[in-house]
């Protein structure tokens, strides 16, 4: 039997700190070479996409794909779209199929845990004000991540529209007991920051963290974790940035390919070989995060399925555990044939 | 609500007949350019895969994947694999969930529904004799589909299995009152057919038929129909049949590159743009699927995901007037996003 997981039963079955545990062991799966993927499938419609993910954590004993499409509603003032994810996790040793849940809280949480990951390798250890760009729900789980493995004291945030930055304020000062401060000057976001989270929606408007802008900052050692770039039309960071780091991670090199901050940041020559690592190879010793103090470090992320795999695997666990779910007989039967 | 369809739902759900119908409409869509489709993924594991397949027919308001895979169990003496099969389908305009699906049955019928609709537009009307090199699902499939589109009479089997072979004739003479005769030498099976129908499994044997043999041939217009190559290390035909045909056409052209006929062929410099069409093009009339009595035919297929769609949204709506399937709630709630 197979277990459907609504949003209401993921959300119930795990933690930022579950997640950032998850994706840690992922990594530690990445550099055994036990974890597998494929590229992404996208198929484009006239009304918007379909998106297939697919990737396997051999150890940990299970495969999967994360299936996800945008759908632009006919006829909606202003146009609205809406989209929806569902992640297919099996069983690696039988390819029984385990579990269907929803996948819109996990993808908001794995790409806020493998950031938490990145932040407890790269970011000092004292690491106690926050700068976010952004306030929207990648904002949001950035500040729980950094919360999970550093000791945050004060966050500011800077947001454009002056309602989104202050309800982020209130709704996050209660959810973390953290002091954030929002703000419409993005200088002071950066000033006093240990950690610079940018997340932010920029598609067409241009980047919105500029390398000059570091310049205003009163201490070294900044980590900037920026995870809003992940299509080649969608810019945050301009190349500048990538130059004022002397130590970038990826979650995947792909990116450098596929984000328009990557292929910016590459066609500027800001990108080199030695410059940059994965992220894995950080978490499992092959490479440092950080080598110094005084060094200013630079995280980017795309997603990948394996991170979807860790956090679905972690999930169905905690449902199995806590009984959580309705099962179903799936409806894929096995058929005996020769292996080719 | 969406509608989990069991593999017996599925099978009371489609004919043969069914099946070549909606082929034949997605040809249509596809020549109104109302077909879209990406590349399949492929996910290679150590000890199977998993493969997804993505399409799209905007007329008949619907899209959707076929998600597969193949795990060879552990420790199992000789060795053996399981295969699964899923489809899932959406609608078009909503982008909610419509159907999950065991896509088992489905995937035998639909290569032989889309060769039935090759059939029906590359055969001589009066054909009558067919020819069957292979005994398995698809030569079964591949008998029904002659048999619902022109007035066969009789059939030869070859296989090399005499237990094989004897057990189709009577299986499929009991389930479609052709007379079947088995046959352990290929000739047999060549020598007086209209239609040729080549299914093997040939992984690591070489082409099961062989251009020289079709001189044995007793009349012209012969029309071959090979569906067993749809992986490079797969061979059923050597480059002399394709030389040769008169006329080639193709499910995709994709299997130029992908099937290991297709690669021998094309190699050989048996293949020219001229002599190959794609299936829809002859469907709506832009090229002839044969242009007089006396023309040798060639049809090669490797499946696509737009057949996949077309006969699982048949299924779909068959299902829905007959009452068959599981309701459930779908676990993929919709979120509202700004489209980009």
């Amino acid at each position: 039997m197979a277990l459907v997981l609504s949003y209401d039963d993921v959300r119930a079955c795990i933690t930022m700190a579950d997640a950032i545990g998850a994706i840690e062991t992922m990594c530690h799966e990445q550099a055994a070479g036990a974890a597998l993927f494929a590229d992404r499938v996208n198929l484009r419609l006239p009304n918007g996409w379909m998106r297939l993910m697919p990737g396997a954590l051999i150890a940990s004993g299970v495969f999967g794909y994360k299936e996800f499409h945008l759908t632009q509603v006919a006829g909606s003032q202003p146009p609205s779209a809406e989209v929806r994810y569902a992640f297919h996790l099996f069983d690696y040793r039988t390819g029984e199929p385990l579990a269907t849940m929803d996948a819109n809280f996990m993808t908001a949480i794995r790409t806020g845990a493998t950031s938490g990951v990145a932040m407890k390798y790269m970011t000092r250890p004292e690491a106690a004000v926050l700068g976010i760009i952004g306030s929207g729900s990648e904002a949001r789980s950035h500040l729980q991540a950094a919360a999970a493995v550093r000791g945050i004291k004060k966050a500011y945030v800077f947001s454009r529209s002056a309602e989104r930055r202050e309800q982020f304020a209130r709704d996050m000062e209660q959810l973390t007991a953290i002091e954030v401060q929002p703000t419409g000057r993005i200088e002071d976001a950066i000033k006093d920051a240990d950690i610079l989270i940018v997340g932010t929606n920029t598609a067409g408007t241009g980047p919105a963290l500029k390398g000059e802008q570091l310049a205003s900052r009163s201490n070294q050692g900044l980590h900037v974790n920026s995870v809003g770039s992940t299509l080649p039309t969608q810019r945050e960071l301009d190349p500048a940035v990538w130059t004022f780091a002397d130590r970038i991670v990826v979650d995947s090199r792909r990116l450098l390919q596929e984000s328009g901050d990557g292929i910016a940041a590459t066609q500027a020559g800001a990108v080199s070989d030695a410059k940059v690592s994965e992220l894995y190879e950080i978490v499992a010793g092959r490479a440092p995060g950080r080598a110094g103090r005084q060094e200013s470090t630079l995280y980017k992320s795309i997603g990948t399925g394996l991170q979807d795999v860790a956090v679905a695997s972690c999930i169905y666990r905690a449902a199995l555990a806590k009984g959580l779910g309705r099962t179903m007989q799936p409806c894929q039967l096995p058929k005996v044939v020769e292996p080719n």
